[in-house]
């Protein structure tokens, strides 16, 4: 049987294309969004991501006005993990038919009113009809200035490794809402609401690109184990994780008790969570915590790089590698 | 029951983002691309749509590397609408189960053969899982200067409406395909042919923007009826439409008969042809032929825009409103 996971459909694509050079191009297919140069120093940024009911979202517990939202956030998530600032949006509708009305309404004042927090303006789309289900398909324009942007590929060797928050958060509040055990008890909310309604870290990512102070960023979507593994393979270099770094909250360590799973594989295998992750040079430590106090952001150093390939997790003296460990489409 | 019709979803849309101004946007919601400001007198064009298996496309007649010639003709068609060149590209794919890698390679190879025909670059995208048959999201991006670019909003009273080639062939070809009768003859070709891989008249598109002589321009995607009501309500104005004028091929007559179909039916109503329409002052005539020779194709004047409101269909002496009679994804 074929392989026909999604790393292995986007590295074709990817080497189809690779000798191809456009005018002004400055990345193509490989990072979070696709580049190229608006004017001078200006460089703009362009993200497309597809949110499918039953595989993205249940509209069982997933309330329009949160869909909407979060529709929105994944896309300027993209943005801001180069260090952009996010602009314009385009929303492409599949609706199954009429009685998706019902929900259209709350659906778009969600997505609106996070466009509006960010200064971001819908400029174009189309509304189609879908076969069974609903779809969004959202295109997301950025800027960055040339000496500002972080692509995935500038990891170096004894860089250490940075996430923007506590894991595992979305990965728990959907299992909580999978279970049915979503209302049961008010310290799991913020669980919840971290699957229904994640937020972009704008004002962090175009923060840490102003520093200089990072050498590369991505976005957590697929999990740690998965973004990491996207990161290093951009750069060229291998990630190692220290179990016991890795932030979780209190109310992540008692929801995975109560599942009786593992806190840690919601954390580094959960995705969604839409937190920055980022490497920079050891020394830059304390400068970091600066910028992410003016952000209102917390930091957490997690790991380090180092010369080799893959993404390796520290668990006392078991090392363990977990590449691509993460959500895939289409693994079995 | 509440009304749901496509061109209601749209507007309700475009009345909810009116009043929002971005810095350097020129045309948001309500054009075939929005435009912005690129740099100097460089205009941005950017346009996403959507094509959902059992709803676009029917894998039972359509080769999966025709399909992905479509896909990219279509939304490639958008910036042509605009006398625009088409840049740069992002794919978003949504794939049923592994079994759609059986023909995934040969979409992706119609897909690129499009691109390069016209140089244009895939730059990014997403896969994901869909619950039920395919589903692709193109964004296209292009660029046009400002003193070539043609809106929807530019046709006066007295203008003359053009089309740029004989329509109804992509309607006539889906019924065929439809019917089980496309391989029955072979002067049926061109319609099926029409139907499963249309061509972006990218080179009428761009000349007429240089030659400064068309006022206002569309592709016809939903229908001559539909799509000219477009025209006719950004430019605040109404057309009438001569049937006697209206370019059809022997071809296309000769089916109708057989399928027992009114020809001028698929003509005006039905969808896809992908070709040009545009308005232009009447004393224009001579100088768009030569336009049209250069570009190698063959336009035709159908009728003309007056004041008033509403798209109008002449036949003898008959006068009837046929609006937005073409294709809606809502209608029941």
């Amino acid at each position: 049987m074929r392989t026909f996971l999604e790393r292995d459909i986007i590295s074709g694509i990817q080497a189809q294309y690779e000798g191809q050079k456009g005018e002004g191009l400055i990345k193509g297919i490989g990072d979070d969004c696709a580049v190229f140069r608006k004017e001078g120093n200006d460089l703009f940024l362009i993200t497309i991501d597809t949110l499918v009911e039953g595989v993205h979202f249940d509209l069982s517990w997933h309330p329009p006005h949160l869909l909407g939202r979060k529709a929105a956030s994944v896309n300027i998530s993209d943005i801001s993990a180069m260090a952009g600032t996010p602009r314009f949006a385009l929303l492409s509708l599949a609706l199954p038919d009429p009685s998706a009305a019902n929900w259209l309404d709350d659906f778009l004042s969600g997505f609106r009113s996070v466009l509006e927090e960010f200064g971001v303006i819908l400029i174009g789309g189309d509304t189609v009809k879908s076969g069974r289900g609903a779809m969004f398909s959202i295109c997301m324009t950025g800027e960055v200035g040339e000496n500002r942007i972080l692509f995935r590929s500038g990891a170096r060797p004894n860089d250490i490794i940075w996430v923007a928050g506590r894991l595992g958060e979305a990965g728990a509040g959907l299992a909580l809402c999978q279970n049915g055990r979503a209302g049961e008890r008010n310290d799991w909310q913020g669980l919840v609401r971290a699957h229904l309604d994640p937020k972009a870290q704008v004002r962090l990512g175009t923060l840490l690109g102003k520093s200089g102070l990072a050498s590369a960023m991505i976005d957590l979507s697929d999990g740690l184990a998965t973004d990491l593994a996207h990161l290093c393979k951009e750069s060229g270099i291998a990630g190692e994780i220290d179990a016991d770094r890795i932030p979780m909250s209190a109310e992540l360590i008692a929801a995975a008790r109560e599942l009786q799973v593992s806190p840690l594989d919601w954390a580094i295998r959960g995705g969604e969570d839409y937190l920055l992750l980022f490497t920079a040079a050891s020394e830059h430590g304390e400068a970091l915590q600066l910028v992410a106090k003016e952000a209102k952001a917390e930091i957490f150093p997690v790991g380090r790089i180092f010369v080799g390939k893959g993404v390796f997790l520290l668990t006392g003296k078991n090392r363990e590698e977990i590449s691509y460990q993460g959500f895939d489409h289409f693994r079995g």
